[in-house]
């Protein structure tokens, strides 16, 4: 067996072995296979795919590279979510202590952001001394106490997904989706789950451009995880505007505090109870999905969710008093409004524009080595949908670079449109996709 | 721009631009873009393809990655043969002096053997002190002198071509037309020729294994001659059973003795002449092939292409006594005979079988390290459509190696295929290709 006897087989369209694979994979992350075969190999994986098979064999190569938390000593069926990602995406800061609130473990280990769309990390950093670098003992022991954790991948976790996603990055192979799939499944099945939530993204700003994208990356995925026996269930939603209001990670974590006090917005809500629900259904503490929702609704009707969140604000150092009193935070140096240029109705804000934005205003990063400023961030004061006048402020952004202030400016303005009649609603989240397939969202589902 | 900009571009299926080429193949030969982003832009080349203007651009890129020799000094229109190699081609020994004592002079720089096919410089350093390691000056002050040379490669000839085709061996991206097309002319237009004629082997044993990927890759190579300005006419030849009776370096030279004395295989002697009447026509001594033909005859006829051989040999240090008396040459340790199963009629010999038996005999190289045995080879004493008896001779095998032996004469005798009636003769020479396209052939064309 050879390394290009396996990039050839490959190349030529054919299924490659479980022992080619490993023998591709630990050559890899010992070095003896160099990285310009990998590319090659990744190359030719792009355009001839892989089998259900061959994605599920390396998704199981990639996760036993690394450690495997065991957390079945914890009762209960553990349950995490996963987002592609999006623009003003904080979901998972009020999911996950809804979620533990209700009585479900949350395990969750989160990556950072890169490029225009945020990470769940960045944002718990933006909390003054919130510890993400926790070991696997100290993970352990948090969810063990409290029924959820946050943590950022830790070197135990995958590392062969770890260096073949930053060899795929700058080789043009990440569009590739049965290596996405593999490469997401394998950290998330590291973590220690019995289930999984998907919430894949559809449209402009999103990881996947187009629905049928979308889908097929959910069936990628749903696949890995029945294969490995973890049932997974998949949502499809609408990012064609970011979600809720804020971008940037302290006005994020600020948004999600409000969610947490029954206060956030439309969107966010929405979808933070539509995944609640299906996190409960899958971890059998009610019969539906809209049971679920309701159950989620309580948890932070009573408060016991914005408890769950102080108690792992306080369990990971951060400073609680902050998720109290919000109005302490550092401010930024500079505060700028953007006005309406005309009367009518928003008809679309892109998402990828103010994402970009984000990162010149210094609250992102163009490359894993930039350092983010947590205060930097816009903050939406319409929606698609809403009616605005002439000089009406539609926005507000947030930054300590005074050069950035010009460009964003302009950036951020063009990033609205406008329309003079009401622009339909859409919904926010489409299809529901599991092992049987794909079907439009009703909470009363599955 | 950036290297995975680049690698997308090609990976989405658009065209390189030439600065983008020109970042790619000059960051390649520097180091400053790694081997790993190259392999993965090979590979999407592979998949995607590359037009006419970009396949000239980069052969033009590769060629002047190094120094394109200048033989404008010396008078006549100097032109060159190139063969994509097959078992037992040792066309060029006999041609290039024959081509020469006709007044057209040959510049030749060619390859090693590797895997089933031989090389022309093994062949040549089969002769005691012929040395092909000529110096660019030498190389020019030799064809100047006596209308032919014929070297190796040196490192100032198209440096990035041999670092890519070393990288493409290792990442199983040498089957891509426009890359091998580039890589043949990068080095043929680095010769300071003139004029080109391609033999573009078909069939089993040869490197395009269909007659339609034969077509595409004289065509490619056509097209790039005719962009830089070069008039290049291509044969598609047959490669159903080695050419002649001698496989193998020094088995080869003897023949080629013999050929150039008049009295070689009538295989070799027709290919030799329609290549030699086919290089006449492009240096403009002759007004058909067919007439070019003749001309080669008579240079063979009246000793001065015999003549010429041996000039070459004295000029680059060979053992011209050897040429005069081969059997002086040292005698392999081994020689075994190999008998006809049945009666019957030869149907097929398998070259590739043949090709690879040789190298177990030590007459080849699996890897470009190993160190060839001019002695070791086999001469058939048979061909396709001769009548044999069972018990007949039907070949004979040399080596030093007595444990390849057995081996060898079983896989030699499973190389012979035999029927009852006699099998249809096929045409040598199947088709001619030019930049009007394909056409059958006839010594009359064009």
């Amino acid at each position: 067996m050879t390394a290009p006897e396996i990039i050839r087989k490959k190349r030529n369209g054919e299924v490659l072995s479980s022992d080619e694979m490993k023998f591709i994979i630990d050559g890899f992350v010992r070095g003896t296979v160099p990285e310009y075969q990998i590319s090659a190999l990744l190359m030719a994986a792009y355009f001839r795919g892989m089998t259900k098979a061959e994605t599920a064999e390396f998704t199981r190569l990639m996760l036993h590279s690394g450690e495997v938390i065991d957390l079945s000593g914890i009762p209960g069926i553990k349950v995490d979510k996963h987002s592609t990602g999006g623009v003003g995406d904080k979901i998972s800061l009020p999911l996950a202590p809804i979620v533990a609130a209700c009585g479900v473990p949350v395990p969750m280990i989160s990556g950072r952001g890169l490029g225009h769309t945020g990470g769940t990390l960045d944002k718990l950093e933006a909390i003054s001394g919130f510890r993400t670098d926790l070991s696997i003992e100290e993970y352990k022991s948090v969810i063990a106490d409290i029924g959820l954790v946050m943590i950022g991948q830790t070197k135990e976790i995958a590392p062969a997904d770890k260096k073949m996603y930053a060899l795929r990055d700058v080789t043009a192979t990440v569009e590739c989706i049965p290596l996405i799939a593999g490469s997401i499944m394998s950290k998330k099945l590291a973590e220690g789950i019995d289930a999984l939530v998907l919430d894949i993204k559809t449209g402009r700003g999103a990881f996947m451009d187009t629905y049928e994208r979308s889908i097929e990356l959910a069936t990628a995925l749903i696949d890995i995880g029945s294969s490995f026996g973890k049932q997974t269930l998949g949502f499809i939603t609408e990012m064609d505007q970011p979600l809720g209001y804020a971008i940037g990670n302290w006005l994020e974590i600020s948004e999600s505090i409000d969610c947490l006090q029954g206060n956030g917005p439309a969107d966010v809500m929405e979808l933070t109870y539509v995944l609640g629900g299906a996190m409960l259904l899958l971890g059998k503490k009610t019969e539906t999905i809209a049971e679920g929702m309701e159950r989620c609704k309580e948890a932070v009707t009573s408060g016991k969710a914005f408890d769950k969140f102080v108690a792992l604000v306080k369990r990971q150092g951060g400073d609680v008093d902050l998720l109290y009193h919000p109005e302490r935070y550092p401010r930024p140096l500079y505060a700028h409004q953007i006005e309406s240029p005309s009367d009518g109705f928003v008809s679309s804000i892109d998402s990828l524009e103010l994402g970009l934005t984000v990162i010149t205003l210094g609250g992102g990063r163009s490359t894993m080595a930039d350092i983010i400023d947590p205060k930097a961030g816009i903050l939406l004061k319409k929606k698609v949908g809403d009616m605005v006048k002439s000089g009406e402020i539609i926005a507000e952004f947030f930054t300590d670079r005074s050069m950035a202030i010009e460009a964003a400016g302009k950036r951020i303005a063009d990033a609205f449109s406008y329309s003079t009649v009401k622009p339909a609603s859409r919904p926010l989240v489409v299809s529901i996709v599991d092992i049987n397939g794909v079907r439009p969202f009703t909470p009363f589902s599955p």
